[in-house]
């Protein structure tokens, strides 16, 4: 079934084998190494490739580094009816997830809601992956990371924050489910790299200067320069997205005990750690709302439907074609790239032409 | 203990006499008196005075005409472990609110988190005020409310979002808590007022006409206008603000099945309520974390103070004297206000002179 569309596609299939492959090449178990193929496709799948395949490479230098725990077990270290402590063993961070999302949803089943913060994990991909494994389970799903930190708070020069992302699921009926899965920050890292890149300026109100002076120079992030919360100033309300941040970090980090702020471990094997943490890896919080702790399901996913189409149909501001609902593009391109394959960007290529060499792993992308 | 400072404030206790006079007069019960004056008076102490004693005049105004129940008796219609579903008997906003926020601690004393969704309620003023409930028992607060439709979707032109806030209360060691408590617009209706009765026009990025073209007249609301999400425009990442109001609107209104978004009841008395609507009344969602349901809680108070720390400490930018953490300014404030008194605004003393007369209540602020 390992079927090349054209040079630069692949089917999600070859790729789930690829990481696979790969994954259990680094000792990680084949349980794990699945979970995070499917991370990672899905990032692929919805359109957002800068957490899809362009992390595989950094997990494995990671895992071949001692970074990452190959054959972690993560254990509960705290709980309560309604809540888990987890402790990832350090982890790779997709399979550390899916196993806190999955403790969410055990929770929930018994008290109504259930709700897993997590210590000593790492980068995990796409917050909305794990939010929408509540929706098969009439749930409503959240989650939340810290993450490397870049943003610098409303008033400062410090990159103390991630660009910190939150993210819910919730089930509809005869429509689509909502999926809101977005970042605390004005703009992703990824896209000011990428403008950086081509040598094209950057709008201002997006990053700054390590003055914490507004700048127009998307380079400006490799010396010392920060990305702005969402809001991009105090007059437009950055301190609003300063908040929001600030939210995932205290439930994501100082909750479960892992590291908050500006003591997130990075996420690349080739940038050291600091000293002196204050916990334990990175951290998480994942949330299972049952529907049906509030109101029949039935009822609340035809009040969804009703919701869903109101917002769809709402008068489109002039230019605009029609107004989308959180979750639409993601979920358009995800219909669009199942049929039409994964297009692979000539860097990662390049990555898994040199992983699977370093690995011994026969690579599908050159068959 | 009556005592007026200058012709123009008032001290806490007066105006807690005085608000609960005029709503005891109104048939409200004692106690819900007391609290809905406690929630006003929280507001004009945390400088936030468009959500205090201008809210009384529309408050007693919908008593009077009976679009809010003054004798209102909430009931609990649905429970889990860690949930309920409260009908808060389309009751004054504060008292229901307050008894929603003590429900959920309830929960969470036993269950380890408390969530509480509630339907038939009206507008209950700040919601920090109900987040912060939650500390004194060393839990984590949260608590949102919908609000009347002004914000449109990204791409839309029509106002169908309040600007729903969003607040959440953490507890600290030595330091004082963090208290976030933020909308998700990209500004407050009143700030926009504000500017209109000025004559002054208003930075783009903040409202639109009734085409959804930028504007810079803040007149424009009254004229089919709406306000802009969090981020502003799209490019800027109003997807992402857009996304926040309808979790908020979601979990508060679709959740309980109350009124959501375009549908919400007008909280003033001289604006009449759609027909067909899809819930009762307006909604509200309040959450009590117990903080060692995840880790001993002097652990994470000690954690706590090690964040504020570092984020008070950081860097400031150029120009900026220092970082704040959120809750800041409100707390400040607080301290300020409860000191030399509460500022009364001519409009807010006019309406109350006006208020005493109509409901024989004897006015403190003209003796």
């Amino acid at each position: 079934m390992i079927r090349i569309f054209e040079e630069k596609m692949a089917t999600e299939s070859t790729l789930k084998y690829l990481i696979t492959d790969l994954l259990t090449a680094c000792d990680v178990s084949r349980e794990d190494s699945i979970t995070t193929a499917d991370v990672l496709i899905a990032a692929e799948l919805r359109d957002i490739p800068s957490h899809g395949l362009l992390r595989l490479s950094d997990y494995i230098r990671m895992l071949r580094t001692g970074r990452i725990n190959p054959q972690a077990a993560p254990q509960i270290i705290h709980q309560s009816p309604s809540t888990v402590t987890l402790d990832g063993d350090n982890g790779i961070g997709p399979a550390v997830a899916a196993r806190a999302m999955d403790l969410a949803i055990e929770k929930a089943e018994n008290a109504g809601t259930g709700w897993v913060a997590v210590q000593n994990s790492n980068h995990f991909g796409i917050a909305g992956y794990y939010a929408m494994r509540a929706l098969a389970k009439d749930m409503i799903g959240l989650c939340m990371t810290n993450a490397n930190p870049l943003v610098a708070p409303t008033f400062s020069a410090e990159g103390l924050l991630g660009t910190n992302p939150f993210a819910m699921a919730v089930p509809a009926g005869k429509k689509p489910p909502l999926v809101a899965d977005f970042a605390s920050a004005a703009i992703a890292r990824g896209k000011v790299d990428l403008l950086h890149k081509k040598g094209l300026h950057i709008e201002p109100g997006f990053v700054q200067d390590h003055e914490g002076i507004s700048s127009t120079d998307p380079g400006i992030l490799t010396r010392g320069g920060t990305i702005l919360p969402l809001g991009s100033s105090r007059q437009y309300g950055s301190h609003k997205g300063y908040c929001l941040a600030s939210i995932v970090d205290i439930l994501s980090a100082v909750l479960p005990g892992a590291n908050f702020g500006p003591f997130v471990p990075p996420s690349v094997s080739w940038l050291p750690t600091k000293d002196n943490l204050p916990g334990k890896g990175t951290g998480h919080f994942f949330g299972a709302i049952r529907i049906d702790a509030f109101r029949p399901a039935k009822d609340f996913k035809e009040n969804m439907d009703h919701w869903i189409r109101v917002f769809r149909e709402a008068r489109p501001a002039k230019g605009e074609e029609k107004v989308l609902i959180p979750g639409d593009p993601e979920r358009m391109a995800e219909e669009k790239n199942s049929k039409n394959g994964i297009c692979i960007q000539d860097k990662v290529k390049e990555q898994i032409r040199e992983l699977c060499s370093e690995l011994h792993v026969s690579n599908p992308l050159e068959s």
